[in-house]
């Protein structure tokens, strides 16, 4: 794979889990920024990124990193506030912005989609208009994404309006270990995407596995 | 695995893929009926599947295939009618009965779930309270179930609202080649597992794979 570095992307609310182990495998390949609500934070996840990598990583405000990238990650834990997703707008239009988010909640230890209908990345396009908007990496382990050994040979199902924006959301996914794209459809099917990660969450848990991934077979 | 004969399955709705793969499958552990609304229609799907097996399996009615079993499977192709399952309530009561069914749509080539809310697993449920429902074996392919040469070397989500009812959908389940059972929690959480299908046959068009199923990593 050839390096990647002119392309810069943004890990929006990087410095969760899902931000961390994202940055840590995308330094390799791409010129990555760590956003955050608060610009210390960002510096510190930045840091550990690159004691980990040793690729220079920079922390940021979301606002900041969004602006200066080509391609936005939002690796947020939850469905972003209409507040952030506006104040990014600006900033990401004409940029591919890709949607790893999946709304949960925990009754009685069970995972469910929290939204009734609908999908974070129908949200997130919604919100942001002027920008190119995929799914991708919603079952893609967090804790497994930041172990660096671990060659992630799963598949990652994609969703996007079109076979142009599934084509450039999926250079990055296959620039991530050995993880596999595959086109799921348009956004509209994003719901049945994102919720096979609250059904891989109550298999772990049911059955005592290690984060689960999925593979086609 | 001991042979099972003395536990008999009842494929309802079994003429189609779906219930003739199924009843080729279970019918070497199994002592396997086929059901039909039209019982010729049964006698020959049973035939088909005799042929096939070398093992005998009969066709009845669904109500006479439903009456005279201790397992039953709704092989049919999309939610039953509320006429069939209350015609069905009596002579499944106290029985497990597996529902592999998922209700979907296809708009401009994209399939989604067709139920706005809910599962198919949750209405079966809702139509027989006397059973013990289960959702399981949403993601075998037909065609691949009716080739006894596949392995089958597919993990299965199953949804069921006790762990023991999960157990015995298990044990059927991993009586189907290498099929291995997973708990996937209550039938409320149906809907997510039911949608890993339509999102697998959407990545099988758009990306030209046959009949793709999944397997945990």
């Amino acid at each position: 794979m050839s390096r990647l570095e002119e392309t810069r992307i943004a890990v929006v609310g990087g410095t969760g889990d899902l931000g961390f182990g994202l940055a840590v495998r995308l330094a390799k390949a791409y010129t990555v920024t760590i956003g955050s609500r608060d610009l210390a934070r960002a510096a510190d996840a930045a840091e550990k990124v690159s004691a980990v990598t040793r690729v220079r990583v920079e922390g940021k405000t979301n606002g900041e990193a969004a602006g200066g990238c080509d391609i936005a990650i939002l690796a947020v834990p939850d469905l972003p506030s209409a507040e952030l997703l506006s104040s990014l707008a600006g900033g990401l239009e004409e940029k591919l912005v890709i949607s790893p988010i999946v709304p949960m909640v925990i009754n009685d230890g069970i995972f469910s989609l929290s939204l009734s209908g609908g999908s974070a990345a129908e949200r997130v396009a919604k919100a942001l208009p002027k920008s190119h908007v995929a799914g991708a990496f919603h079952t893609v382990p967090a804790s497994r994404l930041a172990q660096l050994g671990e060659e992630l040979a799963y598949d990652v199902l994609v969703t996007a309006d079109s076979r142009e924006v599934y084509e450039r959301a999926a250079r990055v996914v296959s620039s991530v270990g050995e993880l596999r794209p595959f086109y799921a459809g348009p956004l509209t099917v994003s719901r049945m995407v994102e919720g096979i990660t609250p059904a891989l969450l109550n298999v772990s848990r049911l059955n005592k596995l290690r984060s689960p991934s999925i593979r086609l077979v």
